[in-house]
């Protein structure tokens, strides 16, 4: 190809992406809208709209033109006299239109209906606790999947292909290694906890708390955080998320308890982590595909960084506690910060994930992939998944559900077939510490930051080493130029053995 | 054609249509966003992803395909084989892409530029006084909507093209009669009101009225109206708006004044009125381009209706006024409901057209009829305005603009070359005193229901014989089925003449 063919190509393969990003921020726009402003009779005509849009991304990216760019880009000849940016971009389309295109149209019509209705279904049979309502439709979508599975072909584990999805790059073989490292070292602490004698009456977490309070707070610490309110806003939702439109709007919402304010405090906390990993993307990624999170994982790491290994650090509420008590008018006075700090930091094995403490959290997530892990292999079939997770709960946690709502049935994720999108939560808090054990040699006052109030340092680090990469680097490349090592459970391990012996003395 | 072939065209070209409501959806969620809750940086990004999907709307309207489909479904031997729903959209469609294939591409490129520019500087101008600012810009935007009449081409006035993309089948020959009539006739009122003895002091409608209490009150009112909220909402912004996203989704937004509770109450109900017609356009017309008002001068009547035939109505607030007096919080206690009522009907001859009374509103228009009229005619030169519209102001009104941001740049309306667009307002008017005297007919204790609350007979009414039909029927039709006749200015003097004889007792 000559030079100008070159840049021709390059250009006309940009207006294509333009045309999709610009179809996925009307789509992103949409999803927010209804979630917290759109009235009730909006859903019908608005689901329309998101059928169309879909569909025309789905033509952009798949047609003849936008695959013979990639082509052409990709070419030996060709992409070494490329920029990284196009490169990439080109690589990472390559990627989604070989999934795409894989799937027979017919099929994947058949796979998107099944999702709808299995979403609805699994709905009513949490709220009736019937795990024979699902079944069904769960053992559908597993088959479809498993046909999928077949037509992307794998490397290794056929569970690999999932994982790749939300976690390129990510492998069984890794998983196995550190999630088996990470199991037995809580079941360990867990124990030691179990053993201890600390306890304490944190019946004050539960005073009432008004809402309106509880939100101006939120936005003290929001503002503290660096969360750009220029380029984004806080809303209120049933099920709180964090949603980029663009690098200039990147919105959060919080839901509000008043007899229990930790659940918008860390909650917001949270989804600011992943809006500040947003709004803190490269302008040079502006326009192209690489505009976005690395991988989930690397998205969680950065929500959990900042809801643990800030939100939850007692120098944080050394600064913040004052603030607190003012918004609470007056209702934890009597409380020390100590206290306080124990208090919000209790480890109680339970049987929600979603309510789940620090410690105990990676549990829950170890249990689905070993799940989700068995059920692809065939070692494990859908009927026996009630009976199969109840057990496991007993093993690790010691607790046994008492019905499938609060057991196989909790989680939204298997009813859109989201198989391989667990393993991200429990994979971000292992980067986040890693990502803390790293950051503490060049911020080694980090507490002594946090007990002052300037988490603009930490911040920028996790920008220069973090956000400002978008998906220009893989995650386990992130991992490893930021940290200088592949993924170790052991930081994870160290935080919360460090943090449980202060809290419960062993 | 074949019935098969013709059934096939018919759903490919209604494919085509659900594309572009699709994007059109999208975009005035988008619209609506901007203007009520997205965050400062987001507009960069946004304003892209805004040109995208216009332009796939452009390409959808005016592609080769969507061409032909219209003309072999408008053609005579198929057409009569339709039904009226397909051909009338097929006619809506035909319209629209003859006025956008007449201009080149270039020329409607250059013109979107000038407009973007334009509305810019006019604002820099209005805020700075100075038309000579914005004179070179108005007289390009003149000068390119010459050539595109050219293009259009015309019948009778070349004045005719413009009213007609805003209210179709209007003409200047029909406009001057009831025009003339019109500012003939106010303007022998306004000389009685002000040889009228009657002046009362209004000072307490400046009473501070606290946002919030403002707020209830206006949810209330709408309420009583109909709006229906689980198809729509009420958010605060700078510029009161109405935008329809679908049937189920039409949004209203207005502006709190603590000084002048009017301005939210009044515009509220305006509001409401535009979005009371979006949310009962028939089901039928669902997916089709009918689904949206006859025409701007329709759109008005239905909101000038409701703030003026039921909102400024004496009954209306003999059921209100207490409700009133409660949200704000006693203010009114010592002012009767006569007073009340002669307050808010107070007739004051001003400058600002959005800030007029209910009589002095269409001389407002008027003056601006004739002179957009003159300037596509030849008689008037851009350098000219600002001289002419202060002495139409003195002459009609009594007033004179001390400057032009108070004269000639006080709309933003020129600014994006909107000529033609005016009139409507006056229309809309004089179509909703056509309709209300010709509901009396089946209505007669219209005055008695509004002083019980019951407004919805009359809304019902309002749908039965405008709203349903959506642009099913042209605006001259409407109004000959539901009033029997042809504009006619004589309801609309009748009205005033009548309220105001009372008001100012002459």
């Amino acid at each position: 190809m000559t030079v100008t063919s070159i840049q021709q190509t390059e250009k006309a393969f940009f207006e294509e992406i333009k045309k999709i990003l610009a179809y996925q921020e009307a789509l992103n726009l949409i999803y927010w809208d209804l979630r917290t402003k759109a009235p009730a009779k909006a859903v019908e005509g608005r689901s329309q709209v998101i059928g169309t849009l879909t569909g025309e991304v789905y033509q952009l990216m798949t047609s003849e033109k936008m695959r013979e760019y990639v082509g052409e880009l990709l070419d030996p000849g060709v992409r070494d006299r490329l920029s990284e940016i196009t490169v990439k971009s080109a690589e990472h389309l390559k990627k989604e239109i070989d999934r795409m295109i894989k799937i027979p149209s017919d099929e994947y019509r058949q796979f998107v209906e099944l999702q709808a209705k299995s979403e609805s279904v699994w709905e009513e049979a949490k709220e009736k606790r019937d795990f024979q309502l699902f079944k069904p439709y769960l053992e559908q979508l597993v088959e479809m999947t498993k046909k999928f599975i077949g037509y992307w072909g794998y490397e290794g584990h056929p569970y690999n292909t999932l994982l790749d999805q939300y976690e390129p790059g990510m492998t069984v073989e890794q998983l196995d290694t550190v999630f088996r490292q990470l199991r037995d070292g809580i079941v360990r602490l867990l124990e030691k906890i179990e053993g201890s004698n600390v306890r304490w009456n944190s019946e004050f977490l539960h005073t009432h708390f008004p809402k309106e309070k509880q939100e101006a707070f939120s936005l003290e610490i929001l503002r503290q955080l660096g969360y750009d309110f220029a380029a984004g806003r806080l809303d209120e939702t049933v099920h709180p998320f964090a949603i980029g439109l663009n690098g200039g709007d990147v919105r959060i919402t919080t839901k509000y308890n008043e007899q229990d304010f930790r659940v918008a405090i860390f909650g917001t906390i949270h989804e600011a982590g992943h809006a500040i990993y947003e709004q803190n993307f490269s302008e040079r990624l502006k326009g192209t595909p690489l505009f976005g999170g690395a991988s989930m994982g690397i998205h969680e790491s950065q929500s959990l960084f900042h809801e643990n290994f800030i939100g939850r650090n007692l120098h944080f509420w050394e600064y913040n506690y004052g603030l607190l008590k003012q918004y609470a008018g007056g209702a934890f006075d009597s409380v020390s910060l100590d206290d306080f700090y124990r208090a919000i930091n209790e480890v109680k094995p339970s049987l929600i994930r979603i309510e789940a403490d620090e410690l105990t959290y990676p549990l829950h997530i170890i249990i689905r992939y070993e799940l989700e892990k068995a059920l692809f292999t065939g070692e494990l079939a859908v009927d026996d998944l009630p009976a199969v997770w109840n057990d496991k709960y007993e093993q690790y946690l010691g607790v046994r559900p008492e019905h499938d709502g609060h057991g196989v049935l909790q989680d939204v994720h298997w009813s859109s077939a989201s198989f391989g999108y667990f393993p991200s939560y429990a994979l971000g808090y292992m980067y986040a510490a890693q990502l803390k054990a790293a950051m503490l040699k060049s911020i080694p006052d980090f507490d002594r930051l946090l007990a002052k109030g300037e988490i603009a340092p930490i911040r920028k680090w996790l920008t220069e080493h973090v956000h400002q990469y978008g998906r220009l680097k893989k995650p386990l490349e992130i991992l490893r130029d930021a940290a200088g090592e592949g993924l170790n459970a052991s930081h994870l391990l160290n935080y919360l053995r460090e943090k449980y012996a202060y809290i419960y003395q062993f």
